[in-house]
This record gives structure tokens, C-alpha cells and sequence, in this order.
């Protein structure tokens, strides 16, 4: 083989304005607190780094649950964490699946050796929660999984009628919140939700890298009571509290070295949002979510989801009949440094994923992508029947 | 619960003198490199930097392999990778285990209902190839186990004797490289390597976060011919190569978000690498080991380690009769900024661990180090016999 270094020029990204599903624009502020010097992973210094971090994802996640710790993956492996913890191989779990992300949790699951009970929903709307009723009562499920906020669908879903169910034996109920997680409330203890997972990419505006996790007492105790030992040593909450979370005085356990620079992208990342506070981060979202519908629908552009169960965060534009939804996101992407997303499986061509994510949701960006598709969209011979510009424009006007 | 917003303040590191068993010091270039916009996941230009991380990642394993890629996940990641992917449920594989990591694989092993045949060796010592020999030849494993750099113990192992035992029947060979990628040579093509996986956080002097991993063409094959799915999602390599490693020309598959501040970081510490050359760096990582050994002996201390078996990356100074090992790494912490490891397991309380590893494994740090100890070790009790300092600057002075 050739054994000369290769030469390599330095990387000089272009400011990309991330308008898609993930990863979202991170502050300047962000971006900073990462080139603080390291610590080590056991210095008393970064333990207290490590409290202040569970403090806030506390205050985000809405719970007072002690196991409420980053994981050092992205979103996904925060999902398989919640699995690969709560179930053993044999083990049936009912999956709502709307989306993309549903689907993904059936594999994880099939992989685990557990026992998905599917509930089929359309792509683009809620929970079914009468089949998902019916298909909880006629298995022995003890854990249900939904998605609050489907990345790949746009859709919100309503948790308490999930609790409900789950309720009606005593169940477990497992949240996928990544796109929600900054923006839309997860209330974690006021839907007595018993793990929920998310990412640090989408509202909460930190780079890709961790999986904020959180999981109830109850669900800590059927972790411990598992026959089985976790089958991933990576992701075994057993020992990650044990590094995490040991009693007050007693030494943290090594488990793994933990990522220290994304520790302090996600504790800067969380002390903005403690400075917003979460309703008005809420109210920020909703609003720039409102502008951007009403200068879609301006355009002529369709919603893909009923109004009552739309994200603010993930924003489904119906692609026109006829526009190549490629070609347009190319155009957006090379003219403008805008990156928006496409459809995912049932949806692939058929949809435009607009994320106005944490730092990204701005009004600047809202009107700023509004003009820049309405020149994209006519460049693929479609014509806009109004201006969503000045649509957008009157609706932060009121 | 609380509702109010918690008030954390900013994050204001010490700049720590990194000298323990990982993370190690980072560059200021590869700080820098983090504070770039981000790139989205499926960017073209992000794809080239995911292309130019390959390429350098081939160069620093020593390899051709294709399925070169760091996973998103810290060194553990890629440990529990390497087995996750080339082990089915009741497959026998020979550990060789002669330090903590050794012991880690053979926790990850079992999780995965694979059955492990360990091989005892002395903690401090080098694998003993007899022993290795014997134990593959009565079993039926078809995988063998060892770490090049234990971590835990500071012993470097030869890896072609492991080879010549795992060609008795065409076997298949895992390698540990998380403290030699580089430093020492890994040689994975030379060393007919099946699977190699490290981490960023030691001598590549980047921050904790993701493991680089390699598989030989016929490991991918031993794969794809598995009857069982990988247990986990998040480690599949199946995955993981439409994402990484599409035939050219066909668009990447989405698996996960990868963490693209860290691939920055990963890029820039990388070439670090190539423009300071695999030997140059080898050879200024054994001379500032070497003069730290000078400095250790002098003072009277005892490296746990055979000259012909250390690391030059991390180095077991022996903890001298009747002092607190604990009390003097906290003094060298509080007084001096410098982080050292102390023992793991068996060696817990029985040796320093001290990491000369990346933009760590410097003359001053060495200098610096010898004439901390000297210090915080006389405060403790312990009388040196001569100089470190002048032993190791006589060393230098050579």
C-alpha cells in the first residue's frame, strides 16, 4: 500500500442556513464554549459541569426523575438506549408507527429480540389510538412507544391519550421527543412518561452528538429487575448512572470517557434556553411556524398536515404536481446556502421538511426562504399565485 | 415540580495539563476547526469531509480497507462495534486478557450471548502467546482478542505472533488500538488485521467522541454471511456502509445525524497527523518517553512495565511503599493543573498513570511533570533519590 501521507486541505465550510430536518443552526455561543480547553472526564470540575447539565435537561424534559443524563451518541442512540434497556428478548411492545421513526424503532426492536406488535398509521397524521387501544388490550404488551414529534411527517402527537392506554395495565410508556425536545412541551412527569429520548441537533440548536434521555423511578425499577443483562455495554443505564449519577459523596464509577467538548456545546446550548425560558422559547417557535404557513399557503403550496397536528419545528410542504422536489432543494442549497429537506420513504418526492429549529427559528429566516423558494419553485416552472414574502410579512405585522 | 428556568453559570475550564490515561491535550487548530458553521449531515461538501476523514483514517491504521469510518459514539463505541457486528449469539471467541480493557471486551461479549474463553495473563505483562496458543487450539472460536495498548497497565503487545495463531484455521483477529493509533504503529494491512477500532481522545488528540474503526474485506464478508441481525442498530456496519461508504456515483444512504463538529475536530486533529508523518510522530512520542523514564528512575521510582513491553503513550510509574497515591495525583491537580491516572482494578493504589499521548507528549510537559511529582512526592513523604528533572534534560541533551 501507498504510505505517504495524504495531503489534505483544511476544511473551510461554507454558513450554511440549515432549514432542515437536522442539525439545526448553532449559536455563535454554542460554537464557542466548545473551544474551551478539555477537561478530564473525572476531573472534580467536570463532574460539577455534569450535575449542572442533568439540572437543566431536568428543567427541559419537565421532571424531577434522577436518571436524566446525555448519552454519549446521537438521537438514535438514545433510542435504542430506551429499548435495550426496558426490554428483554421475548418481550412484546406495541409501536405506534407514523413515520419514519417509527419504522426505525421496529428494527431496534426485532434486533433486541423483542416481540413489536405494529399499529399502522397513516404517514402524515396522528396516532390511531383506537387501534392502538385495541392492539394494547389483545397483547401482553407492558410498554407502548410513540413518537411525540415525527421528524419525517411533521406531525405532533397528543401523549396523554397514550398514557391512557398504557394506563390501563399498569404499562410503560417510551417518547421519542428529538424534534419536539426546546420547543414544544414533553412535560415528562405530567404525562408520567417513562423514558423519553432526544437529540441535541433539532431545537435545542447544539451539534449532533448526544442523546438527552430521561427515565421515570418506575422504569429504573424494572430496569433493575430485568432477568437478562442489557445486551449493549455501551448503553446499559446500570453503569451510566453509576458515572453519572452515584449517591452524593460517593466517587463517580469510569464508565466510558465521556464527549467533554459536546458536555460543553449542551451546557451552553441549555443555559440559553434557561435564559429564554421555555414558554417563550415555545411562543417563538409557533410564531415563525404560523408566518412560514401562511406564506406557504400564500404561494399556493399546500400543507401535508391538518393544522391541529402540525410541529413548529418540522414544517411538511407539499411539493406542487409536477415540481422535482430535488432540483428545487439543489437550487436552495446552491444559490442560496438554504438546506432544506426531502421526504423519507412513503413520502420520498412528495414533500418539502421545512425545520425551524432552536436557533433557526427566526423571522429572517422565515422570509428569507420564503423568497428564496418562491425564485426556486418559478425556476422549476411553477408559478406562486401570491407573494408568501408578503404574506409572512403582514402576519408578524399584526 | 419547579418550573422556574435554573440559573447555571457559564462554563470558565481551567486550562488543565492533561497528562492521565485520556483525554489528552488538544490542539488549538483542532479547537478552532469545532467553531466552523455546520455542514448538514448529507451536505455534498460534507460527504467530501466524510471521503477525506477516510482517507486519513486509512493512512493512520496503516490499511486499504474500505470500511474505514470513525463511529459516533466514544472508543467504547467501537469496541462494542468490532464484536457486535463480527460475533452471533453462542459464537466462541478467545480473549487474551491481561489488563481492564480485556476485561471490558469480555462484559460486551457475554451481553451479546456469544461465549468467551479468556486467557489469564498477568496485569503489567504482555499477552502469553502460549497460553493463546493452547486455548484457540482446544476451542472452536473462529475470532481472537487483544489489545495492542492497554490503557490500564501501559503494555505495548506484538500483534504478529496473535496472527501466526489465528492462521491455524483462517481465523479472524480484533485488535484494541484506543492508546497506539498515532503513536505506535498499527500496521492493520502488514498485521492482516481483521478489525481495529480506537478512539480520537488519546494520541490523536482530538476531544472524546468518536471511535475510528477499520474491518479487513473478508471481516465484511464474515458479516454479510451472518444468519442473525446485529443486535444493535446504532452499530451496525451493514448500516453504517450505505451512510459511509456508498459505491461512488450513488447517493448516501441517511443512517444517523453524524456528529459533524466532532468529524471537524476528527478532520483537523488528522491532519495533525499527516503533515508530522506516522514516523516522526512515533519517534517524538518514544523520545519523550523515554525521557520520562530517565526522570522516574532517577528519582527511584519503578516503571510497573518491562522496558521491552512499554507503551510510549501511557506509562505505569509504580507508587511508592507507604504513599497515597490519590494525595499526591489531587496535589499535582490543585497545585500544578496537571491530570495523572491512577491505577484500575488489580492496580488500583499500585501505580501512576501517566499519558504522554498527541499534542501531550511534549519536552516541556515532561520536564514540567518530573519537577511537579518531585514536589507534590516529597510533600507526601517520599524522599526522591536523585533529580528527574536534570536526568530527563540530560536525556534531551544527548
Amino acid at each position: 500500500m501507498n504510505t505517504d501521507a495524504p495531503v489534505i486541505p483544511a476544511l473551510t465550510p461554507p454558513r450554511r442556513i440549515l432549514l432542515g430536518p437536522g442539525p439545526s443552526p448553532v449559536d455563535d455561543r454554542v460554537l464557542r464554549a466548545m473551544a474551551a480547553p478539555l477537561l478530564g472526564h473525572l476531573d472534580p470540575l467536570f463532574i460539577r459541569t455534569m450535575d449542572e447539565i442533568q439540572t437543566m435537561l431536568r428543567y427541559v424534559f419537565e421532571t424531577n426523575n434522577r436518571l436524566t443524563i446525555p448519552v454519549s451518541g446521537t438521537g438514535s442512540a438514545g433510542m435504542e438506549a430506551t429499548v435495550a434497556n426496558l426490554l428483554e428478548p421475548g418481550d412484546e411492545i406495541v409501536l405506534c408507527i407514523n413515520g419514519y421513526f417509527g419504522e426505525r424503532m421496529y428494527d431496534m426492536v426485532t434486533r433486541l429480540g423483542a416481540k413489536p406488535i405494529r399499529v399502522e398509521c397513516e404517514w402524515g397524521g396522528p396516532v390511531d389510538i383506537e387501534k392502538t387501544r385495541e392492539a394494547w388490550r389483545t397483547s401482553n404488551a407492558q410498554v407502548l412507544f410513540a413518537v411525540q414529534a415525527e421528524t419525517s411527517t411533521g406531525v405532533l402527537q397528543d401523549i396523554a391519550p397514550l398514557r391512557e392506554i398504557v394506563d390501563e395495565r399498569d404499562g410503560y410508556l417510551i417518547v421519542d421527543a428529538v424534534t419536539s425536545i426546546g420547543a414544544h412541551a414533553i412535560g415528562a412527569d405530567r404525562n408520567r412518561i417513562d423514558a423519553v429520548y432526544a437529540g441535541t441537533q433539532k431545537a435545542l440548536s447544539c451539534p449532533p452528538g448526544l442523546a438527552p434521555v430521561t427515565f421515570s423511578d418506575r422504569a429504573i425499577a424494572k430496569i433493575k429487575a430485568r432477568k437478562t443483562k442489557v445486551s449493549s455495554w455501551y448503553l446499559d443505564t446500570n453503569l451510566l448512572t453509576a458515572y453519572w449519577d452515584s449517591p452524593a459523596g460517593t466517587p463517580r464509577t469510569y464508565h466510558h470517557t465521556a464527549p467533554i467538548t459536546m458536555n460543553y456545546a449542551l451546557h451552553e446550548g441549555l443555559r440559553m434556553v434557561t435564559e429564554e425560558g421555555l414558554p417563550a422559547r415555545a411562543a417563538r417557535h409557533e410564531r415563525n411556524h404560523r408566518a412560514l404557513v401562511a406564506g406557504v399557503e400564500a404561494m399556493g403550496l399546500g400543507m401535508h398536515v391538518a393544522p391541529e397536528h402540525r410541529l413548529w419545528t418540522l414544517n411538511a410542504v407539499s411539493v406542487p404536481e409536477g415540481v422535482d422536489d430535488a432540483k428545487v432543494r439543489a437550487r436552495l442549497l446552491n444559490e442560496f446556502d438554504i438546506e432544506v429537506g426531502g421526504g423519507l420513504g412513503a413520502l420520498k418526492g412528495k414533500i418539502f421538511r421545512v425545520g425551524l429549529m432552536g436557533a433557526g427559528s427566526t423571522e429572517n429566516n422565515v422570509l428569507l426562504l420564503l423568497a428564496a423558494l418562491e425564485k426556486c419553485l418559478k425556476a422549476e416552472g411553477f408559478a406562486p399565485k401570491d407573494s408568501g414574502v408578503s404574506a409572512a410579512a403582514d402576519f408578524y405585522a399584526q
